[in-house]
């Protein structure tokens, strides 16, 4: 692994120590923390996301995902409830002390989200959406950035260079499966990719085994194994009524299949002498507002 | 073949007969027809353009591609002459009575596209930037859609139902290869995909070897194979001087080798009792001004 | 392409010249001839191998593909007639002055192949068969290798070197489609390997789009385009009742699909100056016993 | 996942409690154990074999690899010490009170290695050489079966399906990578694997991270991983010069690396109350002779 590194800014040889990226007292890339986001695939409307937002605060998750532009291979597909949308969410957040993590599309609507989210998602389809990136990269609120589903570590390196380049350092990887040619699952997910990046790069680095098996049976054992792995947390989709959600209702998980996966979380995160972000004391709102 | 499409208005059963785009008196589509769209991957500086220029028109190619905002995988890669590239482009294109093809990156840009440009091409990473293809559904120019890198075929005419959806039919797809585990070729270019298109869709279907293959000495056989397998048209990089190109230069042919390719690409054209439209004496330029 | 290749007797480097197999008066390789080799996938009865034989015989083919041992991917599907199907195949051939082209699964079988077959076929699951390929480098038949599903370019040709290492020069690459992400075809054919490896070794190449699409209406388009990127031949699935097929039904032609496949072979081989091989005058059956 | 499966024997609906198969007192698929398999990628002489075994043994490792027949991609690669290589494995296994597991590549070596090991390998490239399979369902020793490189999960479980048509129950599927478009790992991992196996069939599942990652650094995190995802056993290679192997030097661990791991896996393997075979007492030599 002698090779010159097409990237800079982002490389683990710039920056030797890991950046830590502060959100509502969850520190994610802390290597004394693991950190939970969790949440529908998209908001559908009030009820639904305040009932799962609240049922989420009490188990101690800090982050909500929720989305509001929804990128939707077939133009018939629900596309979200746009700014209603992130609305609802601030609001369920606020009323819950949560973050909101939410996905940014198209340059138009960075102000809007920085609105109303505290983290914005860019999502696989999106990564070398470098008018995006750039954008990106001059705003002050950390960005998620999602793996294309076909892009190697490079590529993914470079499209978080794009962000830092722009000055813009608080940037949180997101492996979230790559396209192959099995079809048992909705993508491979690559957790090899976590070892790999902690090496390369001192950006953090999360999982989505929602995404990435597409069946909610497969959720709780990737996100043992991704902290197993070394990921700095997880991200997962849930849902208060699964088979009713618009979309992704088969990799949602039921509100206490979390809830049972707490302890197992808990107890893979000991592992590296880290701690869940559901268990500290220190929650305190961090409204973008 | 007897499923049902999650598409309709880019479906062959929702409209039989092709749909057929006129440029510059270039008719993509038309079953008795190939084009050649020719060029540089990215416009350098002005003696690079109009030497190209000058020579495709001699041999009575129509369409000039040549890049001015440039997707580049690493944010050090040249990015492009922007604003001042189209300007270039433009002229040189109407100087030599051609009409040009140039890529679109992001939506606030496409005023400024369609002011220069006669088609707008969408490339491989942004075949699902879903709100820049809404936006081009209202545009009255023909859109180039490549497909993504590792897209399926339902999500490619999916992604043109989202162009069709705002109004605008005029879609030229255009294959460029695959992403796949074969690392001798940049990418795997699917012909298959050629017939196959022709059967589900009504749309035009051009292919372009030259990002596919990634190898100058490839690209003529994959043009041959590409029109034998039922392609409306190519899409292939020329450059004055491949080895001081600023991007692609290995894969960019040199401008003698276009030139003896012209009478194989009648010869296959002639399969299909079609002519390419460097033949027809009706050129006419198309300014978009 | 001026890394150090892996392999050497295969190599283009090492010998100049195209390798020729000759055939039952077919010659592949040769750089003014292509040849067609048909028949069905597997040999069911005699009824059916007689009669489509004949049919093959009156368009001039000389090569006669059946499968006689099956490598199939369910333990209950069809596994082929072995013994009995070899020898129906070589009476049927025999009767029509057609030479034999049979799928050898394991090292037990080469003999009796051997003693049925002219041509010993390697199916994609054997590529790397290495004990296989190695016995089959001491026969003096021509071995007919097929690429793996998911092999490279270099895997492929170092397969190659294993049988002529062991002395045996007569090998037949074919190209058979690879695995990808795509489920629109059954693999995904690459045509960009013919003339890489034109480039790369002096052996044959051809291509077998039958089992690369595994959807009848494409096999045409995809031989002429073969050919159009150089192939010296193709390999296609022929049923006189494809509905009926035991196995491959779906992509196997009908037998007056390959009729009206010849003329535009015919056109196609010209752009190299070829001559297809069921035009020749000079079949002279070379029986095996 | 309610569709028909192709499969029968191998499925979870026919035998609804786990296979376990025993070796040498080890306990592959009981849920209250997890195995490790360790040893060099090849036998390459006396000094070698014997000083990682006595390493080994004392970490109380039970099952020792090493392969004797080597399948190689070149001809020109070291292909291993074959018989005389199976038998120096043997007697170190048996000096140190271990296992032998090693692969089997062709029908007429299947005595063999069952006069010389305890468990007979077959190895990503023969995972569809059926006749292989068929032959292997017909002995009375354990299979290990690593999946083909780029079999799907249904593919795979039908291979082994035909070893259990033959008579053979006693299956071991090994996860070692599947091929993808990444290069940046020799093969991806596909972890999420482990639970859909878990849920499709009651045969064991072990996972080999040093095949797969091809890096000696992502071994680790990759095997905690595994088992977090509840694999039954690691499956990993240990050298005790790795810069000095003559294969796969650097995907194989330290010796002390491989020690270092131990607490770790037992702290994950407890996650799901499971024990270390190597904290087993009751180790008894179980030699094949």
């Amino acid at each position: 692994m002698e090779r010159r590194k097409p990237y800079q800014l982002v490389s683990r040889d710039w920056k030797k120590e890991n950046t830590v990226v502060e959100v509502n007292g969850s520190r994610i890339g802390d290597d004394r923390e693991v950190v939970l986001i969790a949440g529908p695939c998209a908001v559908e409307n009030e009820e639904q996301i305040f009932t799962i937002t609240e049922y989420l605060s009490k188990l101690g998750v800090r982050m909500l995902r929720g989305g509001a532009y929804k990128p939707r291979t077939s133009p018939y597909a629900f596309q979200g409830l746009k700014t209603e949308g992130l609305d609802m969410l601030r609001r369920a957040a606020d009323k819950f002390n949560m973050a909101v993590v939410s996905e940014i599309m198209s340059i138009d609507r960075i102000d809007e989200l920085c609105t109303y989210a505290d983290v914005l998602q860019v999502g696989t389809r999106n990564m070398q959406n470098y008018p995006l990136l750039r954008a990106l990269g001059k705003i002050n609120k950390p960005v998620l950035l999602k793996r294309g589903m076909s892009s190697t570590i490079d590529e993914w390196l470079l499209a978080a260079e794009y962000i830092l380049l722009g000055g813009n350092e608080k940037v949180i990887l997101c492996e979230r499966g790559i396209r192959t040619f099995e079809t048992a699952t909705r993508n491979t997910l690559d957790l090899t990719a976590v070892p790999l990046l902690k090496e390369l790069t001192h950006l953090p680095i999360i999982v989505d085994p929602s995404q990435a098996t597409g069946v909610r049976e497969l959720v709780p054992p990737m996100c043992y194994a991704a902290l197993a792995a070394g990921a700095d947390g997880l991200l997962v989709e849930v849902h208060n009524q699964p088979s009713e959600a618009l979309s992704d209702g088969a990799q949602s998980l039921y509100p206490d299949q979390l809830a049972s996966m707490l302890d197992p979380i808990r107890y893979v995160a000991a592992l590296y002498n880290r701690v869940p972000d559901f268990d500290k004391k220190n929650r305190v709102t961090n409204p973008v507002s």
